[in-house]
Parts: C-alpha cells; sequence; structure tokens
C-alpha cells in the first residue's frame, strides 16, 4: 500500500494491540484521520499519561489509581485470606463476582519456559512475606486451568507448604449454563471426579 | 467495575475506535499498562500529530504525508479519467489491485439524509470543477453498493451529465471465487442482466 508515512507508522504501532491484525489497525486508523483535534489530543494525553497514573500497589501487585489501592485500602475486608492471581484484571474480574471479600496478590504472570518466565519474574517472594507478617490463614490460587496454570499451581503450593497455610485452588466442572453435549472430554472428567454431594 | 479513574477513562476513549466494545476496549487498556514508557509515549505522539501529518490533498481529497499527494503528483497517471470514491481508505484499495492508472476523487462519504449527509457535505462542486478545468473524458464512479451509494451514484450522474462526460460505475456481479449456492438473489440477478459475451 501506497500509505503516507507517518500512516504506515500509526498502523504499525496501532497492530501491537492484542488481536489487531492490519486490516483492524488500517480501520483504526483511517477512523482516527476523522476524529476531530481535541479528541486526538486527549486520547494522546490518556495513553502518555498511563505511567504516572496508573501503577501497581507495592502491597498486592494490582493497579492503583491516583487515589491509593481500592482494594488494600479498604478496612472491612478479611486480610486473613490472600486470592492469588497471575494479571491485575483478573483481580477485577473476581471483585465483580462479589463472592469473595479477602485481600488479593498478583503474581504479574503464569510461569512459562518457552516465554523465559520463571519464578524470579513472579512476586512469589513477595507473596510468601505477606503470608508472613500477616498471619494469613488461607491462600486462594486463582489462575488459568492452562499447563502454565496449572505448573504455577504447583509450584505455589510446594513453595507455600512449608509455611503451613492452607492452600485451596478454584473449582474446575461444568460452566454454568453449559450442555453436557458440548463439554470438552477434560472438564467433564474433572467434573466428574470432583462431584459434590447433592 | 472498580477501575481506578484513569483507566476508566482510557477504556472510554478506547470504546470510541470502530467495533470495540467494553470488552476489548479494557483488553486493549490492560495491555497498554505493559508497554514501557516509551512504546506508550511513541503511540500517544503518533496520534497527536495525526492533523499536521495527514492532511487531506486540496486537489483530490485523499490523505497526503508531509511529502505531498501520492496520486496527484504522478506524471505519469492518465488525468483525464477521474475514479470517484466515498473515502480515502477506497483510494488505496483500488491503488491495490493495479488494474487503474487515472486520478481519484474522495468525496467524503455518500449522500445519507438518515445522517444528516447532503450533497453540500460531499466534494461535489470540486468534482465539477475538476471534469471541467482537467478536460475530463471518463468519471469511474466506485460507490458502494448499498442504497446509499446507489442514490448517490444517480445523483453524480445527475450533476455530471450537463458537463457532457462519460459516466461509469464499477460492475456488479459474481464475486471472485465464490459459489452460486451461497451467492445472494439480488446479486445473481444482477450478474445475469450484466452478463457479458464469452
Amino acid at each position: 500500500m501506497h500509505y503516507p508515512d507517518h500512516l504506515l507508522k500509526l498502523i504499525y504501532t496501532l497492530k501491537k494491540l492484542p488481536g489487531v491484525g492490519q486490516k483492524t489497525a488500517e480501520r483504526f486508523a483511517f477512523q482516527l484521520l476523522n476524529w476531530p483535534t481535541p479528541q486526538l489530543n486527549e486520547l494522546a494525553a490518556t495513553i502518555s499519561q498511563i505511567p504516572n497514573k496508573l501503577i501497581p500497589c507495592e502491597e498486592c501487585g494490582c493497579i492503583k489509581g491516583t487515589q491509593g489501592c481500592y482494594f488494600c485500602e479498604q478496612t472491612v475486608r478479611n486480610n486473613q485470606i490472600l486470592c492469588v492471581l497471575a494479571n491485575a484484571k483478573d483481580v477485577f474480574s473476581i471483585e465483580e463476582t462479589g463472592e469473595y471479600k479477602g485481600l488479593y496478590h498478583v503474581l504479574g504472570g503464569l510461569l512459562s519456559p518457552l516465554d523465559q518466565t520463571g519464578p524470579d519474574e513472579l512476586s512469589i517472594e513477595k507473596l510468601k512475606s505477606r503470608v508472613v507478617t500477616r498471619d494469613v490463614k488461607e491462600v486462594i490460587i486463582a489462575l488459568d486451568s492452562t499447563l502454565e496454570g496449572d505448573a504455577t499451581s504447583l509450584f505455589l503450593k510446594q513453595e507455600l507448604a512449608p509455611l503451613g497455610v492452607q492452600i485451596s485452588r478454584l473449582a474446575f466442572g461444568l460452566p454454568m449454563g453449559s450442555a453436557l453435549d458440548y463439554v470438552d472430554g477434560g472438564t467433564l472428567a474433572k467434573a466428574f471426579s470432583g462431584r459434590n454431594q447433592f
């Protein structure tokens, strides 16, 4: 395509967003061309202010705004339960369910040798020190049910076991509203072995 | 969601991109949180420089960079044929086919009473003056095969007829690689009535 240089640069940069390929980036770029200047400047300012306005909480690793961490600063939460998650986004998903009133701990990823993410890249030492200093009674592992999620969960279990804390992991089973016909074999097997008294 | 204010603002702004809903905007926003600061600043700068670096060509209405209009400034193009398109993006699509070596004219939209786009909002007077001053022999109307595209094409035909220029419109018919089974009735009827000697 004979796009002007700046348009090529814009498309190239937009393609770095997740799930955005050449076609979508082109659509975004041509849409941005039609935006009025103040709106473009607002988007640019919002993006460039991210590093100043959205910083990870030193305590839990979640995103805190300039007003402080929404989760760590609540006094009504049960601070003897820690829910361990891979990413800050997951914190908001769990919070949205309204099922959990303890504290969170964001690892910052999952163990993945292929992506060169080892234990040192994750916030595991901080997790252990929080468990000890806060006298935590239960650690709930809320990681993906993938190979990396399983490996990270096992590693955490190994690391936390000597601290004498209760460790649990999210239940596996049928998704709500699913028909047995459409559920894969792995999920069905897990739901079977984890059946509860009814 | 209890997102920090700035994150809410970022998500709200990203949702203005075409085809981006709440979930996608959240995914983009959390991805941006992981970008290093220089990369964020580059994206912000690229966006805010759009109004200075990507401006419409006064002649054809396409996007020109700071080096001038790629299309109008080529001396090898046949400047007695004009291809009329709704948007700048379409120019690059036509150019990519390699089928056309004339000049372009971007209308800036299609007639659409519902969106309050009338003839005055489109670059129609400029088209007429280009046809006259450049002694154009043929105007090729390359607009969508939609209600708005049809209405705009008919309007252009009416406006251009008194200038004595030849007017053509893109062919309608079967898309390449299509099976008759899957082609809708309207397309099939157009392909039938527009059949060529073989």
